[in-house]
């Protein structure tokens, strides 16, 4: 079995070229939900939906959030009563954060309802949150403390990050859907961390109690992919955050990031010079091609990282 | 200036009419709450809505409720989830319900949203709810107690009605706008009660403290306009509901339902010979064209009703 943990756009699609080729008693996805928020009353979790929407095959490939064939109506209308339209919400999307909210009402958790719009989409793999409860993401910048979408959407990741914090980390418990997969340790062939913001996709997730401070100790090998190519990163601000926080802004200071517990970090082609820097703080490097146009490109990624798994256990 | 009693669809057409011949300072338009009801976690006030919608001129004149040019992604998305879809509800619709229950949550009142929303759709004539309280009017029949909408859309006016109830209605007030306007008897020209269905749109008006219990002593004429023609009702089940009610289900017994109050009643020409039987009931009846296609038909009966106002002020 394989553990992907991921947030948005790229988690999504390795997620989805892991779907491909694993079946889904081999692979549990597990995403962060410290972006979630409420936004007009509703329950939003956008790395939830990104995935689960990539996964069903209705994802927008062009905004990369939301989905395929919206409309905006709704927006508009919002609008012309004078409502808040700064973070965008197609018609179709909004069935999701209305159903969501009201089985949330209901009593239902994010997991049953992640499960049950995976049955409903037809996705079999299962697709968990990282935790049922509430953890906000809250960045301090040269702005003040801002909530994660007053940051990444109204501001668009233009002011200074200081500091990150995980509002309500202490309390909040891993989902039973990840709880479960990580005590199965003998079973799992790797834990794979999809190339997504380290800061706040990826940091989310293993600030859990029992995630993070677990992986040391796992006899499974840990890979991650790189989320910056070539000293960029495909989509928001990942690389501006690597800078602000002090590392690197290349793959290699997102290696140093997960350097306490990671055991393989693949790297894309362009980066290739930086693997003798990356083996050098202990972690074995695998350089491919990482950027995922396409679903044939997701699914060699998704592969590369699976036999990249089996030599990292036969190296143990 | 006129106070206007309204519900749905007749209510607003008369409405719009009456808004398109005097100045907002000589109209208020009181609507039925008595149907607003939560629905996936939202406030929906439909009558509100649609006297809104159509004096903005952008009603939907197709269904009678909802907005024109709608599109229908949210609800198609939202079973897709398995969601509730028995209550449609329309894209651009959709946004008055999220931004209604956004700002009640954010304690602004009914009113005030009324008034918002009108200010922002170029509405300048004072659409007021009947009250800023809760009232859920509540159906029992030969199915048990029913909520209005579980009724009204779910069993689409199927169950045979035995008994309404307003519930809330002991301790919900008047909302400003409608007890300021009865307060204002020596200016009022009329009271006019809209073609709405007198059961369910425009008892739960006059069942609030003050308004209904003051219609007897007020000095201005009461009028209403018939909402059934021709032994039909134009719209919904006030026929049946009268048949169910022990009323005659025609004009007449609309009449008698108001005749405690009523000074004069609108029928339409097919009814004509209904007329003889109101007025011995000790109301004035006027014969008119009370079909109102286009927004000339709902001018024309406009200026019907506050001429027979002007000779009911005259006979007194």
């Amino acid at each position: 079995m394989i553990l992907a943990l991921a947030g948005g756009v790229g988690g999504a699609k390795l997620a989805n070229g892991l779907a491909r080729i694993l079946s889904p008693a081999e692979l549990v996805v597990a995403v962060n939900t410290g972006d979630d928020f409420e936004h007009l009353g509703l329950h939003v979790s956008p790395d939830l939906d990104t995935v689960i929407y990539t996964l069903a095959g209705v994802a927008n490939p062009v905004t990369g959030w939301g989905r395929a064939d919206e409309s905006w109506n709704f927006m508009a209308a919002l609008g012309e009563l004078g409502g808040p339209t700064w973070f965008r919400l197609g018609d179709r999307d909004l069935a999701a954060h209305v159903e969501r909210t009201r089985r949330l009402a209901a009593g239902e958790t994010l997991s049953q309802i992640a499960a049950h719009f995976c049955v409903r989409l037809g996705i079999r793999h299962p697709v968990v949150p990282m935790s049922d409860q509430r953890v906000s993401t809250m960045v301090r910048s040269n702005q003040g403390w801002l909530a994660f979408q007053d940051y990444f959407v109204r501001l668009q990741c233009e002011p200074q990050v200081l500091e990150i914090r995980f509002e309500g980390i202490e309390t909040a418990r891993p989902s039973p859907g990840l709880e479960r997969t990580l005590q199965r340790d003998a079973r799992l062939r790797a834990v794979v961390i999809c190339p997504s913001n380290p800061f706040v996709s990826i940091d989310p997730i293993l600030a859990l109690r029992g995630v993070g401070d677990r992986l040391p100790i796992l006899k499974t090998p840990i890979i991650a992919v790189s989320p910056i190519v070539g000293g960029q990163a495909l989509k928001g601000p990942a690389r501006k955050m690597l800078q602000e926080l002090g590392y690197d802004p290349s793959a290699l200071g997102v290696a140093r990031h997960y350097q306490n517990f990671l055991d393989g970090f693949v790297i894309d082609r362009r980066d290739a010079a930086l693997a003798p820097a990356i083996e050098a703080l202990g972690v074995r490097a695998l350089v491919a091609d990482t950027i995922m146009t396409g679903e044939a490109e997701q699914i060699a990624l998704a592969r590369h990282v699976i036999d990249f798994a089996t030599q990292l256990r036969a190296l143990r």
